[in-house]
């Protein structure tokens, strides 16, 4: 299956951002040539790995993994823009790291560095295992977008040390990654070689993951105290106990959806209903109790982590760009296990707000932190707000978020639909040409949509030849009414597990035409999520919306939404010179406009001025002057 | 004058509760007999210092602070229940501690033990000045108390080595404590001894604070690193710049409100005004945009600090009991100043609120922080929580709140009253008996008053012969209509700084009788304060009240007031037999009913049953089964 996204469209646009803008520059980041940011030492490091520097390896202790999400984004570009010149770089760059590999496999610079006597004893805060499973996926999308192994084999071979250095025998390590990832990623390995260690080796990962005695306590050759002792213990890293025995989504958010992944590939190959039970008793415990409206997850700068059920406050909140990121990985992989509309919905959700929020427009800064209420002064001047910025900022120390945001947009395209023996099922929609075949008939599907912005989809289907075949198209949970044509007449589609399924013979230019309307609509949180208690935030279609300082001035806390039904009383306007091109809703509020000199004072009645306000989508604010900017609104 | 409060009334109760049950508590504790509390090492310290023990320096830094305190509020205790038996253990200890003073005065354990050579090396981080200055409260108070000069004398001795060792002189030390407190100790001493160089002392530390070169950035002998650099800077120590050019309440809150009283003290008695305009400029920022409702102090755990004007959080709060203690001492001494009601209603409000909060009723458990709104499921899972604890405490390891409670509640009846020349100043209203002279006549006055139950007061004055004086009775700045009584008859007062002023020829037996009006008032904060926009706090009089769950139920934060005048909606119950005998508030509440599974829906009209919810006193929160609590209830 090829899908080509229109360059013009929305995720087209990203996609060139991405690939013009971020990995260019994350290029030259890499390799430490960017005047006024922090240095990378990536590249550095490598280098002197390889011999061919001398010098001191630099930089966080997962460094090496920045290249490889560069590696793994720039492989995806590729597949929708060919570059000789960026293929030749990496090229290079892969020879670099060839050369860099010591001769049993071993592949991290921080310890090929600092001393390979110390490899694999720190497994609860050092990241090699991390770093392995990066390298590996950068080492797969290389695969599948040019052909070529060199990355391959050279990942195949370390894969073979470490599968070799852990294990239940005794003379092997029964340990596991303090950071998961090195177990999805050798499921994509798996995908390509059938090979039976590599999906036994992911399942050790998952299977002795909190087992007892839990490896990181008894791990010896630690350089600083467990931070976590007396919190989160080892439910920070998701390993107090056995996955197959947890029921909530704990402790760090990246690690939690990057072993979430990993063990929904391992259940969906295995058939493991054990796994598979954890899984689903997980994945509702995060998307029903512990998820933003906008995809976010994990509550709280403590460990980056989730806190407790429906517990989402929106001025503190962490909401990594990573996990929301990660949601989407994991999301996806729900949907390979089963076709439900609830998982691409949570990957709607994060894609379109939680996600594209960590980057501005032109791809130039970033947020670690995407918060749904933001008082600049409370980010300067009150230290619970510290890890709160309310501009985003360029390449950061720690740099894991815009080459997470690379990746996973340069992938986009394969999120957008899949296929079954008997059908095409559309997960997203992206104006796109996919060419792809229905049991050997090869077949181009033409998908015409302005999504987000507009609920109309229009796949035209052309068949070499006529092909019994089913369209099912995903119908987003926020959708309460929408219309199918077929060949410009009304029809009928029986709906399972939320999508649309139009089965028909299908006949060259045959269009399909799915019109999804698209209301504004005010939502309300659940009501034991205290924060939102009294407040609704306005969406339109996937799009959470807010407001901003620059439309609106400060404040904000005034601003009371108006009454009456929301479709009726906001009006919808397309503002194609504004933030890139969005719709922009509107609406007379009131604000609460009392000002006076007390600090406490008996109530009055409060007096209220009515003022036409602009809500922007969620994921473009923070791209004009810096100011407040709030989601849920007092009703 | 002396002052004796009926030990019945309500701060009489509470005098009580500390002379027998907290006192005796922090004795056996301060001598490590507590079983199932941290050791205190008090006692031992000295014992140690003094040569007749082997050992270890044992607790913080400041450990000799913790006996100051007890010391000084038992030598209260003795004013207003002489008891020889304690008498004769203040006279041991006294001993004690005049045993480890060094031959050159100085007296500090923790340097005693350790080493003297490092003596006021790190005035930054060491607290010797603190300590000394607790100990000369401890001392000014015992000769007060019993006449006793032996640890004013052992004082006074130590207070010369340090006036010897701070000055502007080359050979001397150009510093001033990390912790301010000797400053205003230092004037307690001067109001006995009028020795100019006690004065002086003050005066350098506080002029000296905060000049260029700083001198913590300056000091050498630090042995960790300045915490909050990148933050607060030295204004956590509020000597970041000369007090003179401070404009507003910054930093660790007890370290201010201590150095704001040591700045009244000063300009008080030597008239300095580009002093009293600092401290007036620093009193409005604080009590007009920093202040919570209930008097508490410190919106920050970061620090124990205050952040910014009108941010003031209600979960997340600090609000030291210490620091509405030390407010408390402020408040007096800007009364001392000028006699303006402003000050006395701030005393009133941590008096009543922030300050009793600090303990439970029966003495035995305490607060380090007094939030206004809790959830304990935030305290134990959140780590944005953990500094706020949903029940009290026993005995800290960190000790200074029970013993800064004790201190201020047996030294109460000097805050109750003070005179002029021409008139006697009512600033709190307790039931009580004073005996005073009005120019050289001796008078009893009877004050009798159930407040804060009740809004009615009445004074019998009976001076041995006639006299013309000036009763000067502070209006609450809650009040909003009142009545006064002189024999009987109607009498109109002028008012003047907040202060009616029944000035007359007064004969023995004359009665003086003023009813406050004591509705039930609902009080909104200022709408800048963003956390409590859309609530409302409910109050009578003095006091602040708050729904707890032990009488309401949990998730208080569906509540929502009840519409109409609180006046007329509330009802206002005797409880004698509740939490020690308080005036319930009852009113039919309106709570947000709705209960739905998903976590975010299309808003509907919410759903509100009518419950009648009983509100109590926040002073009397968590002294029942552990749950959650609110002060701003939803309008």
């Amino acid at each position: 299956m090829k899908v080509q996204v229109n360059q013009e469209s929305f995720w087209g646009r990203y996609m060139e951002v991405v690939r013009t803008s971020m990995l260019p520059y994350q290029w030259e980041a890499l390799n430490d040539r960017i005047a006024d940011a922090e240095p990378s030492g990536c590249i550095h490091n490598f280098r002197v790995a390889a011999g061919l520097e001398q010098g001191e390896f630099y930089g966080k202790v997962f460094q090496d993994s920045d290249l490889a999400k560069w590696l793994e984004a720039a492989s995806y570009s590729l597949m929708y823009h060919p570059d000789p010149k960026l293929e030749a770089q990496l090229d290079e760059v892969i020879g670099l790291i060839e050369a860099a590999q010591q001769p049993d496999g071993y592949l991290d610079t921080y310890y090929i560095i600092n001393g390979l006597d110390k490899r694999f004893t720190n497994l609860r805060d050092n990241h090699e295992l991390y770093c392995a499973g990066h390298m590996l996926e950068a080492a797969v999308a290389h695969y599948h977008a040019t052909g070529k192994r060199k990355l391959l084999d050279v990942m195949i071979r370390y894969v073979d040390l470490i599968y070799e250095t852990f294990g239940p025998e005794e003379n092997q390590l029964h340990g596991y990654p303090g950071h998961e990832e090195i177990e999805l990623a050798l499921m994509k390995l798996y995908d390509i070689t059938q090979d039976p260690r590599h999906l036994a080796l992911a399942k050790y990962f998952i299977d002795q993951r909190g087992q007892q005695p839990l490896y990181f306590a008894e791990e010896k050759n630690h350089d600083r105290p467990f931070r976590w002792e007396g919190s989160y213990g080892y439910q920070y890293h998701q390993a107090g106990l056995p996955v197959r025995e947890q029921t909530e989504a704990e402790g760090h958010a990246v690690r939690a959806v990057y072993l979430y992944s990993g063990m929904a590939d391992v259940a969906r190959v295995t058939g493991d209903d054990s796994l598979l039970q954890a899984l689903d008793t997980i994945w509702k415990n995060m998307t029903r109790r512990r998820m933003y409206i906008t995809g976010a997850i994990g509550s709280s700068h403590w460990g980056e982590a989730f806190t407790y059920d429906y517990h989402l406050p929106n001025d503190t909140v962490y909401g990594e760009t990573c996990a929301a990121v990660g949601l989407v990985f994991l999301a996806r992989r729900m949907l390979m296990i089963r076709k439900r509309s609830e998982y691409a919905d949570v990957m709607e959700r994060a894609l379109y707000n939680g996600v594209i929020s960590g980057m501005t427009l032109d791809g130039k800064r970033f947020f670690y932190v995407n918060p749904l209420e933001v008082e600049p002064e409370a980010c300067a001047k009150d230290y619970e707000h510290f890890h709160v910025k309310p501009v985003r900022q360029k390449w950061f120390g720690c740099a894991c978020c815009p080459p997470n945001l690379a990746r996973l947009i340069c992938s986009l395209p394969e999120y957008m639909l899949s296929e079954d023996e008997d059908g095409t099922y559309l997960h997203l929609y992206m104006d796109s040409e996919v060419r792809t075949e229905w049991q050997g008939t090869p077949v181009s599907l033409r998908v015409e949509t302005d999504y987000p912005w507009d609920g109309a989809v229009k796949i035209t289907a052309s068949p070499e030849e006529q092909k019994e075949w089913t369209l099912a198209l995903r119908v987003p949970g926020w959708c309460r009414r929408y219309t199918i044509r077929v060949n410009g007449e009304d029809f009928r589609a029986p709906v399972e597990c939320g999508y649309a399924r139009i089965t028909r013979t299908f006949s060259k230019g045959d269009t399909v035409e799915i019109v999804f309307d698209m209301p504004v609509t005010e939502v309300a949180a659940n009501p034991l999520v205290r924060e939102d208690a009294g407040k609704l935030a306005v969406t339109r279609g996937p799009l959470v919306y807010c407001l901003e300082e620059a439309d609106n001035g400060a404040e904000l806390h005034r601003v009371r939404l108006p009454e009456g039904k929301a479709a009726d009383v906001f009006t919808v306007t397309r503002r194609p010179e504004m933030l890139g091109g969005i719709v922009a809703l509107e609406a007379p509020a009131r604000i609460m406009c009392d000002r006076w000199e007390e600090l406490y004072r008996p109530a009055e009645e409060e007096s209220f001025a009515s003022r036409q306000l602009t809500w922007i989508p969620y994921y473009a604010w923070a791209n004009r002057e810096k100011g407040e900017m709030m989601v849920w609104i007092r009703r």
